[in-house]
């Protein structure tokens, strides 16, 4: 998506270790301008699919999937890190790594608010290893729900995430793919996407 | 806001102790609908004040930031629970504590992104012993921006933040606020707000 990539390539900071900061539009602040083209963007290209809810994990992916939600008419379900006293004990649970925080998470759902009846559009930030997204992908199999589709705003194509998505035969639409960043130059390759806008 | 009320009499779980689940439309599952109505009910209310940021805390305090910013056409800043290795350490940093969590949280806004020409509505889904919003009052402190006003979805008109917010002079529009609940019956007690839809 050509708006995103230029908004990347404009406000997006490369730094060592294939770190790309995007906290001034993206998960820290949040331009909510954007992120209603994104989601346009994705109702476009899943507008084949019969998705009735959204499903994301916290923190910073609920704000891109409630204008999501906003955009398609559905509910939003977001997985939870760590156990809090106000749910109930009868939760879908997995393990999360988390590369950037370096510990593991246990997350969980409701299984009140996940089930066979459900069509999944799973929604994030980003994509790297792709830990986030199989943790998700566990609770919707347990759930008995079924992914119609999978979007994320940045991929870090660099990093195996996408493949092990990819061959596992679901669409994913990752509206910027970053095949390499130069954190001297701070220059930023994109990788081709002609269905995209 | 009668919507609100009524849907928490509707959806919202009493329990021992003082707890109110509302995870079906609020705080794990997110009715878009409501956040969409609750945000216009908020930009009615806080229709005199200039404000030009939403101002909110991880997690569940995201999704309704973000709708409330769509329909205010300003951004969101979220603070942000710990620390980052992917954040700069040139933040404003306070500390929080759970009640709910049981533990205190550093809590942090970037310099970049809280400043001087902010003005801010405070927005989160609840409302009870005040430590949150107090937190975030003392980030926009520190950044020297000005507190438009809070929007809180439920106050607990038991517990005493309401009474240190109203304390301070800040116009806070809490949407439902219980002053007493029955978990034997179920039944919630809402206070009288004449001045909301």
């Amino acid at each position: 998506m050509k708006l995103l990539e230029d908004r990347i390539r404009k406000d997006g900071i490369v730094r060592p270790g294939g770190v790309l900061k995007v906290d001034s539009f993206i998960n820290h602040q949040m331009d909510i301008h954007l992120f209603r083209e994104m989601a346009r963007e994705w109702k476009r290209l899943f507008a084949a699919k019969p998705i009735n809810k959204v499903l994301t994990i916290e923190a910073s992916g609920i704000g891109i999937a409630a204008i999501v939600a906003a955009e398609l008419d559905v509910p939003v379900v977001f997985a939870k890190k760590a156990m809090s006293i106000n749910l109930d004990y009868d939760n879908y649970e997995t393990r999360i790594q988390s590369f950037t925080h370096k510990k593991i998470y246990n997350v969980i759902v409701s299984k009140k608010f996940l089930g066979p009846d459900d069509h999944l559009l799973i929604v994030d930030d980003f994509l790297a290893n792709g830990c986030a997204l199989v943790g998700l992908l566990d609770l919707a199999d347990r759930a008995g729900a079924t992914v119609e589709g999978i979007g994320i705003a940045i991929e870090k194509g660099f990093q195996p995430g996408g493949e092990v998505i990819r061959a596992r035969g679901i669409q994913l639409e990752s509206l910027a793919i970053v095949d390499a960043m130069d954190d001297e130059t701070g220059a930023i390759t994109f990788r081709p996407q002609p269905h995209q806008s």
